[in-house]
């Protein structure tokens, strides 16, 4: 393929553009007096930029405007290469680590998943969890780049579906100019609501380092914390209402806040099937969970059970992964359940991870309309999101995404399995991966981490990372022969 | 509704020609001095068809031919009554039995999944087990006329994908003549493999008794057995041999075998895109397995292991689910992979269960399709199955169905959750009702039994399995405001 090059090209400048991410923890480390971590920060920022540089000089010859087919390649290879590059200083920071799990937790970082394969954070450097910290809000200003501008011109994507057309990219339009007039819109939200983050969460009664980390990590529906007790280290409602109030804004799509914006007005939000769906989900799950606490008597008081419900289902339905207590000691159903709703319930165009709750509800429409349509046949019955009618091709991409996310996750479960993990882990590890959650259950679940994986398993892990934040298609493609073809 | 009369009315008559089956177990009880029993079996026959007779008699003026849209009240009548009258006789035969485990034992029977609730069975009467046996051959009858005959002439099920149209109710077609003419060839088909297997068991070396009880869980893929060691109450490779031969042969749509006569030739079965993945499939999965439980030390020579590995893998896969062994103790791949191959891999028209290979086919052509034509969105690239193009209408009806199949196993099995089980055996317990394979894994393992749930969830699987069975929309169209609407 003639587009090999170009898209080097483009990478080797996004290269350039990730090592000034490497000042953040290096300045941390200065400020801090962590001089030795300080040159391995700063040993990353020359590597990284260096690279970057060579290979801008190299392919000079080659660069030209990227049309949407050489998309697919430039974000598969986007988030193959930065994980690396963002996990190579780790490996000179924390002790006795070796390269799968640094890659993993690169991987993990950058995809928001928020899945760790460190125990012993507290004992790190601080600039190290800066580092991971602030590697998962690059994540999400990268996913919603990619969710908001990338994907739809390939056709592809949760958003995708709110046009009524047929998927397919747009094959002679020119990428660049309009993916960075969205992506200004975009950001300016996205900085808008991390600076309110930072400030709720200092005034909530966070440290500034621990409220920027964990800033990081809420807007970037991440989940990785300085802590090995993640929320538990605060045991504070205050810093838990925060943490609820801005995971849930983060789980909505960005474009509807431009809107809100535009309009003075938050009926936009009101009025949205997806966002009404998204908070129906989150209200109804949480009170469910909550009754089922107090039943089964985890808890004494409603309130009691209502706080650490409400926490951990915005938690793990938003992606995001955060804990205050273990909840896998919770009767089977909530965990499950949690973990569930994160597979679907955050909108297209956040931060969060699944299959979003757009292709849910497109789902469900169209299982009710094959269902009346049994009875009756003739009657005209159109799917329709958002006023438009949802056209037939349009729900068989959809539809063929779901089989494509159910082999997927059945797939690498046995993959998982044939390595010697036990069922709940191999299975929950595969589906909390994929679907960019984090913590899973079994060995993996909140009380425990994914160091406890070999190296073969971090890997499988790592690429179900990736498949699932750059929403299947977009990796799979690639491996169609067609895809290479002329 | 005004069907509701003509529907209860042909209920009536196969209630009546249910209660003959009575004449089984009670011939056997009497020839064998369970005079105990027989007064049981002849009270059933008497009360069955007692009630068949009233019903009749009361609806005699409200007899119509029956409509395509009778038959989803039909049908899920049919299966809901049916296994009533067959677990009266369960209470009065088998020590300490109640209500709950009877119906769920009468189901499972009847909708040949093979579930049992049972502990003891070789210290119960030879009568009560020839009357589990039993139900599942007629099950198997049942399932034959349901999926070959029935669903679809009601636009349903497997079998209506290999006709290139519109699914939909033939809405003006009388129902009765058809099905009866289609019946009858099927269940020559049916006997004569029966024959052929009652004689092989008897060969290998089973009793006469066991040889037929096998023979009605073997045809009926249901996979009973009178032994609580099932298969490893013989220890046999010859009796294996012919429990896979028969399980593979029952796998496969008997129209085909239809074929197979008129055209002298197994070049009908070759050539079949279906039979053909089904039989890569059990080969594959096989080897698969035989290799897992050599490398794993298992077993110390690749016979040993691929004589357990085809034994097990042909079990499940084609959801009858005997065992010669307690496969829960293999390395978790085995067990996964089996109960997996179980939810898709045996033949639309079949006695198997699951989704069946041809869904699956359509979906991977689907997935392939979408894939693509992501990066080539103007090719045409039609789904094909059988030489004739898939509407796009068929392949939104089979994606409908996928979504309706796994957002009934997620909620079932949050509902066993609910009910205070752990995740492995209620995740399992669900699958293998759902897809009526029979044993799960956990505490429904091989070695265990569904007798160990209590009441709630005994009726909640026993909704599985009838779900599972009349493949979803038949039931589930029932609870749509339309279908009671004119
Ligand atoms: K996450
Ligand atoms: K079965």
């Amino acid at each position: 393929m003639d587009s090999l090059q170009p898209v080097l090209a483009v990478l080797a400048r996004v290269l350039v553009g990730f090592a000034a991410a490497f000042l953040v923890p290096l300045a941390w480390a200065v400020g801090t007096g962590e001089m030795a971590e300080a040159r391995v920060w700063a040993g990353g920022l020359l590597l990284t930029g260096g690279v970057g540089l060579l290979m801008r000089w190299v392919l000079r010859h080659h660069t030209r405007e990227l049309l949407a087919r050489d998309g697919f390649l430039l974000v598969t290879l986007v988030w193959i290469v930065l994980p690396a590059c963002a996990a190579v200083p780790l490996m000179f920071t924390v002790p006795r680590m070796t390269w799968a799990p640094a890659y993993f937790e690169a991987m993990s970082a950058l995809t928001a998943t928020g899945a760790t394969a460190l125990i012993g954070l507290d004992g790190l450097p601080v600039s190290v969890n800066v580092w991971r910290c602030f590697l998962q809000y690059i994540g999400g200003l990268g996913i919603i780049l990619l969710v908001v501008a990338v994907l739809p011109l390939l056709g592809l994507g949760g958003m995708q579906l709110y046009r009524a057309e047929t998927p397919g990219p747009l094959k002679d339009d020119k990428l660049t100019p309009r993916i960075a007039e969205t992506a200004r819109g975009l950001w300016t939200v996205y900085f808008m609501f991390s600076v309110a983050c930072l400030v709720a969460y200092r005034v909530a009664g966070m440290s500034w380092a621990d409220a920027f980390m964990h800033m990081c990590t809420t807007m970037g529906l991440g989940g990785f914390s300085p802590h090995d007790k993640s929320f538990a280290h605060w045991d504070s409602p205050a810093i838990e209402a925060v943490a609820i109030v801005f995971m849930t804004l983060a789980g909505v799509s960005f474009l509807r806040y431009f809107a809100v914006w535009r309009n003075r007005s938050l009926g936009v939000l009101a009025r949205d099937a997806e966002v009404r769906s998204y908070v129906t989900v989150l209200v109804v799950a949480t009170v469910a969970v909550t009754v089922v606490l107090v039943a089964h008597g985890n808890y004494d008081s409603y309130l009691a059970a209502l706080r650490v419900a409400a926490f951990h289902v915005v938690s793990l339905a938003t992606t995001t992964g955060y804990a205050s207590t273990d909840y896998a000691l919770w009767p089977a159903f909530g965990p499950v359940l949690m973990i569930f709703l994160g597979c679907f319930a955050s909108c297209a165009g956040s931060t969060g991870g699944g299959i979003k709750m757009v292709r849910m509800l497109l789902l469900l429409k169209q299982a009710r309309r094959e269902l009346v349509r049994i009875t009756h046949p003739r009657a005209v019955n159109p799917v329709t999101l958002g006023g438009g009618t949802v056209p037939a091709t349009v729900i068989a991409a959809v539809l063929a995404y779901m089989l494509i996310y159910g082999a997927s996750i059945v797939g690498l479960t046995l993959v998982m399995l044939l390595s010697g993990l036990d069922l709940v882990t191999a299975f929950s590890a595969v589906i909390v991966c994929v679907n960019n959650i984090g913590p899973g259950l079994g060995s993996v679940g909140p009380a425990g981490h994914f160091g406890v994986l070999n190296d073969f398993q971090l890997w499988v892990l790592s690429f179900g990372m990736l498949l699932g934040r750059l929403e299947l298609m977009s990796v799979l493609v690639l491996l169609t022969p067609q895809f290479w073809r002329k």
